[in-house]
């Protein structure tokens, strides 16, 4: 019998607790042993739940109890999330989370000290809810350079885009209508600024090169200057316009960038639709593979924190080894990157355009007195350097 | 230094070897040890590759040889790959395999020959190619019940039908370039007529309900009856047609079936183009995850072969438990599977359609004399029975 605890009975840790309890009988075929949620830590009372069984409300309890191997930290932000988590893993026991801010910010040091007290520190559901993307990273993918990393990693923005390509209609009644249906927080900057997207893309790029990447290093570009005019072009092209978060390893170089990217079919994250996610990584050789499911949602994140559980279950006394060392991994200036952009200019006189931008692919104004048009590739440096040469441009998106 | 040898220098071994060569630093990083290829077995002289360092005729020096402690079994076929992998279990040396004939045939005993030795039998290159979808079904799923899987598990019938949606041309005239090109073997039988996804989807279900799958207990039907009529008749529906392998899980009982399926733009598996591969597994906490890559390929499959490699270094001593018992899952007759129906009928004559077949919904016919219609839910049986009745039916297709 592998004993766990679960701290905090919120949305996720409520999601474990059902998780372990509706599957039993599968886990314990897998595992060849059961698992038991032995508490469940929480301050509030829950009267009439029967999480009461389990509920304590003193995380000494949990901490000083031998027989908990496992705990799942589904508590959210750093305090005490942090403190507990080092202490769980200083007892020995291995730590399961959902919470991609510790994660982010303290990923090495606990993966560190879970090390050296022979238990590990896994963190699945931290990037991209319910879809498997850091467990194929760290064993499937072991064996590859990571070439790229291209993830639509938030699934508030995605909805919000393809509502937006869907029904032709404007960013802020769409953000109203996903805060109605509870797709959008009340606040929702995080989201639609694109810092959680990109908190996710720091996560990923520093478990495929082995270094900690920090967050504030990665432009990050939201989708509040999207419109329906930008989708009516991107609808000429055959294109959506999707919120990518990506990192790319050129030669030494490493470039990571949150962004809006008008993306064409050929892309298989072109058909990845509302609030669903989906991480493409290319690899030098085996190419491309693409991982796609829910990014969020109570019984898809417990999902992940629970495979992570049943991981450290099947590999008790023992440090399953994530290589994210504290040396930092310069991430490139964004202007030497190399694409193509599309740009919407107040002005039709193509001579004029081709004069700064040079060779371009045109597209006839969706409103009077403007057009779009793609560049040739050039760095994010020249791109810039032309705009302000240029002047009347409306609005520019990056092209995959 | 963890030492291995690789069974056969065709497509898939001289990829294993391009791969752990190309990427030693990485793989020595990511392991903590140097992994090197001790020996590559081969009858074939191959004067003036760097291989021939570590040829080898005589598979004895590979079994005698306690250092090596990992095999990868990349020859193919039956015999006599099944006396050289129950061999090196046998001798405590771990197998990686591409071989899906033989997983599909011997699975359970090599698994339980690896257990009893202490080591592994692992077989990630046998479905998917490049796509990590064994691993993560034994570990990222692991807390899951599986209530389906569909994949699109062969890339040559995926290329023809993908050219034949996109250029509208017949069946055989696309089978005669993908042969030219190479995508389609010069006797294509095993691929066009659902054999090989049959024998993939037979391994994936075993592993998912942990009991044998025999493939030819499997419905299957290949793509050599669609017609470019049949592509008109989706368009019309804004759907395609994919060769889907199919298993569900529906109460107590087990439905699988290979066969070409009307797909909508809402299933993930639709953008799906070309010689990739993908698979869909919708799980009963977790909802819906996909796997999308290379199905095929040297450094695809190679690729894979070599993640297997490295889960075996990181686990020397120890048995990755696959659950695959010898016991046989019962799969039930298709005829008690329910799904619509797209039918197309030598017939205009919607009230005798509606009189056998219910209520449908109809698509004009895209020759003079015909249309085509879609059913409501029924089972296979009613469908037969319906489509005995009326007679004239020019072609069915399952509608996803």
């Amino acid at each position: 019998m592998i004993k766990a605890a679960i701290l905090g009975y919120g949305t996720v840790g409520s999601g474990v607790y059902e998780v372990i309890k509706k599957n039993k009988d599968i886990i314990t075929g897998r595992l060849g042993d059961a698992l038991q949620v032995k508490y469940v830590l929480d301050l509030r009372p829950f009267e009439g739940d029967p999480v009461q069984e389990v509920l304590v409300h003193d995380v000494d309890i949990i901490m000083n109890d031998p027989e908990v191997a496992i705990v799942c930290e589904t508590m959210g932000g750093e305090h005490p999330a942090y403190e507990f988590t080092r202490r769980a893993l200083e007892c020995g026991k291995s730590v399961c989370t959902s919470n991609k801010e510790l994660v982010e910010k303290h990923g090495p040091e606990l993966i560190q000290i879970a090390k050296e007290h022979k238990c590990s520190y896994l963190f699945e559901a931290s990037v991209g809810g319910g879809i498997p993307i850091i467990r194929p990273l760290r064993t499937s993918l072991a064996q590859e350079e990571v070439l790229s990393i291209t993830g639509i990693l938030n699934g508030t923005t995605n909805y919000i885009l393809t509502k937006m390509e869907t029904e032709g209609l404007a960013f802020e009644s769409v953000l109203a209508r996903a805060q109605e249906k509870g797709y959008a927080e009340k606040n929702p900057d995080a989201d639609i600024l694109g810092f959680d997207a990109c908190r996710k893309i720091a996560i990923l790029t520093s478990l495929a090169y082995g270094k900690k990447v920090d967050f504030e290093d990665i432009s990050t570009e939201g989708i509040t200057a999207i419109t329906d005019v930008d989708f009516a072009y991107a609808k000429k092209m055959g294109a959506t316009i999707k919120l990518f978060a990506k990192s790319v390893k050129k030669g030494d170089k490493y470039y990571a960038l949150v962004a809006p990217f008008i993306v064409k079919p050929e892309n298989p994250l072109y058909a990845v639709k509302g609030v669903f996610n989906a991480i493409l990584v290319n690899c030098n050789m085996g190419g491309e593979t693409m991982y796609y499911g829910k990014g969020a949602g109570k019984l898809a994140t417990a999902s992940a924190v629970v495979a992570d559980v049943l991981d450290c279950a099947r590999h008790i006394g023992k440090h399953l080894d994530i290589r994210w060392e504290d040396e930092k991994l310069a991430i490139s200036p964004i202007d030497g990157a190399v694409r193509k952009f599309f740009v919407r200019v107040s002005s039709t006189d193509e001579a004029q355009i081709q004069d700064v931008f040079g060779a371009v692919e045109m597209f006839a104004g969706v409103a009077d007195g403007e057009c779009g048009f793609v560049t040739e590739e050039m760095t994010e440096a020249e791109y810039r350097d032309k705009a302000a040469k240029f002047g009347s441009v409306l609005s520019m998106i990056r092209v995959d």
